[in-house]
């Protein structure tokens, strides 16, 4: 018998409840032995009650549970990252084994909790902490384990999907969208997280550390938000073969430094993360010798969630049971520099408005050549009054070759506005 | 150290020595320590000489890699049944761990397989056998675990999927594309395990036997090919919001029995699989708490199936330096009934050609209506002189009931010919 610990009876916490009571044969012949769910706490009682909880397996406290040696595993789901920090470094330390879905600790602190856990002997996994059942955390650890990987591109976060889903289906503009998701519940009251790509940025962080085997913390990410898209764009990328999603990006280039960045991006329809619509979420993958491989489903959610919790508390019972634990080590093991935005080389979408006369366009693209930025495709839309609206899109670039153009350009007369930029991803 | 004993020197066993030579790096990191290679063999030495090997390494007898007390690991790449098999169990028998992309072998042996080597031991993995480079097997046993898996739907054959993705994109009839396809080289000269679909049920009577926990035979699985489906087909799908794809299908029914099918269908245009296009693969997992899951890449080729290979010795290795060998059980615990196709309840797109004249719709309306097959959607095409082309769609019927129906209406003078009958898998 395996005997585990709760906390936390919320969403995802009253999900491993059910699933551990609907699935428990399947589980235990997977396992080969029963787990138990020994001690449960939460601030509301009477939530963990409801769920089936008898009084004896309640907690009267964190501590408790820590210090019951018949405990084995230890399941985090009250995120959030000071108590949750204190409670799973106490567990670890006291020989518990973790599994968390805690997206925000293992960002922030990640590599930290990882050196404890292997200096104390237990495991920390994190499978659910990253697009909800997906598997990709276990899938990067050790089927695709034998590859260099080359990037791992993420549509990570379903409530952006969703918004910018139906923006494209329904011609619609964000705000109205927005609020049509909050009301069906798909985005929060206050969906900052979500819309400015914190979310995203949380979890690219996460998988770019196993990915390249280094660390990566929060505030090496690169975050922009899908606030600023208009229908227009949205109409321009379908105009010019192309879907826009907010990507979480992270590559690795032949200097071996990486890049981690999450912004809306241009991506062609035709490539595999294009059709991913909705609260959907996929990572694609690209390895030295796999080639592309893209991991699709449902990102968050009370069950797909605790069905990834429950995968994790099942790997780790197998290591308890066959003496097994660490198995696989921490992939930190190198330290990659994470290259600054302005490194970037991409190609870009820019939208801009202009005075509606002769020259003004060779004025633009002089700035632009001036500054080293190639222009690719250039479409100039319908007039309005004595301005009209540009489209460009660039060669590959530097991203800080641009902005110099951009600060120039800004203050030209014949520029009314720099309406938008939006990176283009075009490898495939 | 882990040592290791490769037999055969192929396309896959060659991928495998180039990868372990130019990942060596990242390949011992992750294991934390090196995996070296041993011994090889091959009936054709010099292939193994010219790929690097030296003459130390070369190996006079697969006894001598079976006996060779070091080898802890050894990797079968010579694929058939019948040597592989003695092989593998000797090697088992002798205590090695066995990795093998052998799909025949697997599908055929793989219980007794599983059992020789948990009696024994030894760990036998078996990723590389489905679907290439694309993590499946292993997703299913661990992350996905805690799940009743409901229904896994594959396109698990790159050949048949690039036929029928350019029969749909270029309205090329099929023998045309096959041409090219083997032109090319993504069609084998003697094309017919693929086109007839016994590839792919290799591959779902594995995947399904891992899924349903239970033993699966290749026999019981039922097999269609794609050697039927006409230009016509492509384009009524289209038209009707469908794409036609290869399909290989295990599902598990409310009662527990489980069926097992490959055969061409009509998938909706907005199902994850349907934009799986070309050579690639994809297999789509259905479980009760995660929901749908679908695990996407290259099916096939040289270092794609490597890198299966390898992961799955890179796994291997962690159990043997952890002394976890068997950590994971046979999945193979349950027993269910695998029912016939004649018990299939699906729906179903039927073409056929009638006399063009009053009444006859209504005569073939009453041989389905009096056989329980009720009609969803009926589209009559253009006539052609006296005859006209009738595509029917029905809602979901028993497959005897279908079959009933056809074998009257055949010989009704109204019915000139059943051109062609397939499957509609509308289940999301």
């Amino acid at each position: 018998m395996i005997n585990l610990g709760l906390i936390g009876c919320g969403t995802v916490g009253s999900g491993v409840i059910k699933l551990l009571n609907e699935n428990k044969d399947i589980i235990t012949k997977r396992v080969g032995q029963p787990l138990f769910l020994k001690k449960v706490i939460d601030k509301d009682r009477v939530k963990c009650l409801a769920l089936g909880i008898t009084e004896e397996q309640m907690a009267a406290s964190v501590d408790e549970i820590i210090n019951d040696s018949e405990i084995d595993i230890i399941i985090e789901l009250i995120g959030g990252t000071e108590t949750a920090y204190q409670i799973i470094t106490a567990a670890m330390r006291a020989g518990k084994n973790i599994v968390t879905a805690n997206k925000d600790l293992i960002a922030l602190r990640g590599k930290e909790l990882f050196d404890l856990a292997e200096s104390n002997k237990v495991d920390i996994y994190f499978e659910a902490s990253v697009a909800g059942g997906i598997p990709v955390v276990f899938p990067l650890k050790q089927s695709l384990s034998a590859n260099n990987i080359k990037e791992v591109i993420g549509i990570l976060n379903g409530t952006t999907n969703y918004i910018l889903t139906k923006m494209s289906s329904e011609g619609l503009p964000l705000d109205q969208v927005l609020k049509e998701a909050q009301e069906l519940g798909y985005a929060e009251a206050n969906p900052e997280s979500d819309v400015e790509g914190l979310d995203a940025a949380r979890k690219i962080a996460i998988l770019s550390a196993i990915a390249f085997n280094s660390r990566v913390s929060l505030n090496q990410v690169y975050v922009e938000g899908i606030m600023s898209i208009a229908t227009e764009d949205i109409n321009n990328a379908k105009a010019l073969g192309y879907v826009i999603k907010l990507l979480a990006i992270a590559k690795e280039n032949e200097n071996r430094e990486i890049e981690v960045r999450v912004h809306p991006a241009f991506i062609p329809y035709d490539h595999p993360l294009a059709s991913v619509h909705n609260v959907n979420n996929a990572i694609y993958i690209k390895g030295d010798a796999v080639g592309e491989v893209m991991l699709y489903g449902h990102g968050a959610g009370q069950m797909p969630t605790a069905s990834a919790v429950l995968g994790d508390v099942i790997e780790i019972s197998r290591n308890i049971l066959h003496n097994a634990i660490n198995r696989i080590g921490c992939t930190c093991f190198d330290e990659k520099t994470v290259i600054d935005i302005s490194q970037l080389k991409s190609e870009y979408y820019i939208r801009m408005t202009v005075l509606d006369r002769p020259g003004v366009l060779a004025g633009i693209a002089g700035v632009f050549g001036n500054n080293r930025v190639s222009i690719a495709t250039v479409l100039q839309q319908v007039s309005r009054g004595s301005l009209a609206e540009l489209i460009l899109i660039t060669h590959t670039v530097k991203e800080s070759d641009l902005r110099d153009s951009l600060l120039i350009l800004k203050d030209m007369s014949i520029v009314s506005e720099i309406n938008n930029v939006i990176r283009v991803e075009n490898s495939k």
